[in-house]
C-alpha cells in the first residue's frame, strides 16, 4: 500500500531516514567517546528503542516510571530516569525495576534521595544517582558548584543509593547556530565550575551526562561530559529544522492527512488538527504555522481546531480538492507521536507494517 | 483515598459538579424547546454520555468514526457524525454502524455526499444528512444561502442518502459576554439567510443544529435552531471560565499534581507539562498561563515541557516543597483529557473510581 492510501490522519516513520538519522547521532558519539543514552520520550517505542542499542547506545532515557516499564518489557534494561520522581506508588514500582537491573535516577534535593533511599530500602534494590545541576535553562537542578558536591555526599550516605554522577538538560542551547554557539559557551562555564568543586572535594564523577537534540553535535566541545542524551534526532521536525540541526530530508515523522472541505473561500481544511499534531507552536524560525505541507510548501497551515486544520490557500497555485492526500511534518515530533498509539512504518512511500507507540500515555 | 493521595499526575473529575454541570445545560434545553446532542470529544468516555443520554439528550454527537464505534460498543445509539469523513476504509466503518442504527453525518461538499452515497449503498444503510453552513468561524460550511438548498437536493436524489436538516459550529461566538453578544448578531443573520434560502426552495428542513460551549446558553435567540451540540460544558476549563461562560467552581476536571524540584531559585517545578496538560495556550481573558492552581491562585503557571511544568513562585507567600500536592484547572479540557487513558472520580475530594477515556486517541 501506498502511503497515500493509509486512512487519515496517521502518523508514519520513513525507515530510511530514521536508520540514518540513527546512524549518524551513533558515529558521531563514537567519534568523539561519548556514550550515547537516548531519551526515548519522542518515540517511546521499544522497537526503536532496540534499535538504538543495536547501534551501541549505552542505555536508555526515560521521564516517567511507566515509560521504564514498557521498556524493561520488551526486555531493555539500563534505563536512566532522567527525572526526580516522586511519590511511594511510582518509587516502589521503580524500586522493583532495580532490583534485576540497572536503573539511575537523577535528582537534586535531598527529599528525593531519601524518599528513594526508602524505597530502595525496602526492596531490596539499588538506584545509581546522579545529581541534576542547572546549565542554564533554569528548570530542575542544583546550582553547578558546591550544592551539588553536598547532596553526592548526602547521598553516598544513604542505603539503596549510589552516587553515579552528574546530570544536566541544556535545553538553553536553542536557536539558530549563532545563537546556540553563544549559549554553549555560558554552558560550558557551568560544566567547569561544577567539575572544579568535585575536584576540589576529591569526589569521583564517574558519568556526566548532558546533551539535546539541537545541542548534540556541539557536545565534543563540552568538558568532561561522557554521554548525551538526545531523543528528537530519532525523527526531528520543524523545530529541529529551523534551528539548522537538521535538513528536512531528516525529518522522519510526517502526518498523512486528507484535505475534507474546501467550502469556504481561501481555505482548504485538513482532517489533522491538535489532537493529531498536538497544539505546539513553532519555536525556532518564522516561529509561526503549525506544520510544513510538503507538498505545496508555500500554502501555509495557519491554525488547527481539535480535529481541523486551517491550510490559508489564498495565494497558493495549486488546486485543493476534497480528498487530496498531503503529508505534513509537525512542529514538534515528541508531542506530536504523544497522540498516536500506532505509527505505520514507510520504505519509498509503501508501508511495510505498523508499531505500537507502546509508551504512548504512559504519564507517571 | 483522598485526591491528594493519587500518584501524579492524575486527571480527576468532581462528580458533583459534573452532574450540576450536566442538569444546567439539560435544564436550559427542555426550558427553550431545544434538542441537546451533545458532543462527546471532551470526555470520550461511555459512562459520561450515558449520563448526557439520561438527562434527555437526543443523541451523541462525535467528530470522528472510531469515536462512533466506541460509543456504539457501549449500547449508545443516535450517533451525529458532525464532520465531513473522507476515505473508504472510513466510510466502509460508518456504513456498518449505520446499517443497524440512526447515523447523521455533516457535509459540505458533492464529492463527500457521492462518496457517503457509495459507502451506503454498498453495505444496504442509509445516512441521514446534514448540510453544513458556515455561521461566520469560517471553517467549514457552504455559504448559508442558496449552495445550501443546491447541495441539499443534489442529497435527496443520491441512494443511500436522506437529507434532514443544517449543521454548522458557530466558533465565532468566542470571547467577552460583550463580544459573543456582538458576533451572535451576525450568526442570527446568516441563520436568516440560509433558512430563508430552503423556505424559498419550498424544503422541509427538519434538524437545524448549532451550538458550542461559549453560544450555549445564548441559543434561544437564534431563530430556526432545533438543537445544540455542546461539549466543553461538561467539564468546563480556564477558556470558558475567563468568557464568563462558567464560574471557577464549575470547572470539573483537574489535574492533580506533584512539586518535583525546587532546586532553582523562585521555581517550582511540578509533574504536569504538555504532554499531562495540553499545550494549549490560553484564547480567553488574560491569555496567558497554562493553568490555575487551585491551591494558590496567584502562583502562574508560566510554561510547560513536556513532562515539566513552570511555576513562577518568586512573589509567591506560600513555601513550596518537593512532594507538596497541586491541583491545576487546565487552559482547554478536551486536548487535555485526551492524553489520558484513564479519569479519576471524585466526590467531596475522595476518590471513588476510574472510568476508562475509552475514544482517547480515536484519530480516525
Amino acid at each position: 500500500m501506498d502511503s497515500h492510501e493509509l486512512p487519515t490522519p496517521a502518523l508514519t516513520v520513513d525507515l530510511d531516514v530514521l536508520e540514518r538519522n540513527l546512524d549518524r547521532m551513533a558515529a558521531y558519539c563514537r567519534e568523539h567517546g561519548l556514550a550515547l543514552r537516548p531519551h526515548t520520550k519522542t518515540h517511546k517505542t521499544p522497537e526503536v528503542a532496540r534499535m538504538q542499542m543495536d547501534r551501541g547506545a549505552s542505555g536508555l532515557t526515560v521521564a516517567k516510571v511507566g515509560e521504564a516499564e514498557v521498556m524493561v518489557a520488551a526486555g531493555l534494561d539500563k534505563i536512566l530516569v532522567a527525572y526526580p520522581v516522586w511519590g511511594s506508588e511510582k518509587l516502589e514500582r521503580l524500586a522493583r525495576l532495580a532490583h534485576d537491573r540497572e536503573v539511575l535516577v537523577s535528582i537534586d534535593s535531598e527529599a528525593t534521595a531519601q524518599a528513594l533511599s526508602h524505597a530502595a530500602h525496602a526492596l531490596d534494590a539499588t538506584f545509581g544517582i546522579l545529581v541534576e545541576f542547572d546549565a542554564g535553562l533554569h528548570r530542575c537542578g542544583l546550582s553547578p558548584g558546591p550544592e551539588c558536591v553536598a547532596l553526592a555526599q548526602k547521598i553516598s550516605k544513604l542505603q539503596g543509593l549510589k552516587f553515579r554522577g552528574l546530570m544536566t538538560f541544556p535545553g538553553n542551547i536553542w536557536g539558530t547556530k549563532e545563537e546556540r554557539k553563544q549559549e554553549i559557551k555560558k554552558v560550558i562555564v557551568r560544566f567547569e565550575s561544577v567539575m572544579e568543586a568535585f575536584g576540589k572535594a576529591g569526589m569521583e564523577v564517574e558519568i556526566v551526562s548532558g546533551g539535546s537534540t539541537p545541542s548534540a553535535l556541539m557536545s565534543h566541545q563540552i568538558p568532561g561530559l561522557t554521554e548525551i542524551r538526545p531523543g528528537t534526532y530519532v525523527y526531528n521536525d520543524l523545530n529541529t529544522y529551523y534551528q539548522g540541526a537538521c535538513a528536512l530530508e531528516d525529518c522522519a515523522a510526517k502526518i498523512v492527512t486528507t484535505v475534507v472541505s474546501t467550502a469556504v473561500p481561501g481555505r482548504a481544511m485538513i482532517d489533522a488538527g491538535s489532537k493529531t499534531f498536538s497544539s505546539e507552536s513553532l519555536h525556532a524560525g518564522p516561529a509561526t504555522g503549525f506544520g510544513h505541507v510538503v507538498e505545496d510548501p508555500d500554502t501555509p497551515l495557519i491554525a488547527l481546531n481539535e480535529e481541523h486544520g486551517y491550510l490559508d490557500i489564498a495565494r497558493s497555485s495549486r488546486a485543493f480538492r476534497v480528498g487530496d492526500v498531503l503529508t505534513v511534518i509537525p512542529n514538534h515530533v515528541c508531542t506530536c507521536v504523544n497522540m498516536y498509539d500506532e505509527i505505520f512504518l514507510l520504505r519509498g512511500g509503501r508501508v511495510q507494517g505498523a508499531w505500537r507507540v507502546a509508551a504512548r500515555g504512559k504519564v507517571r
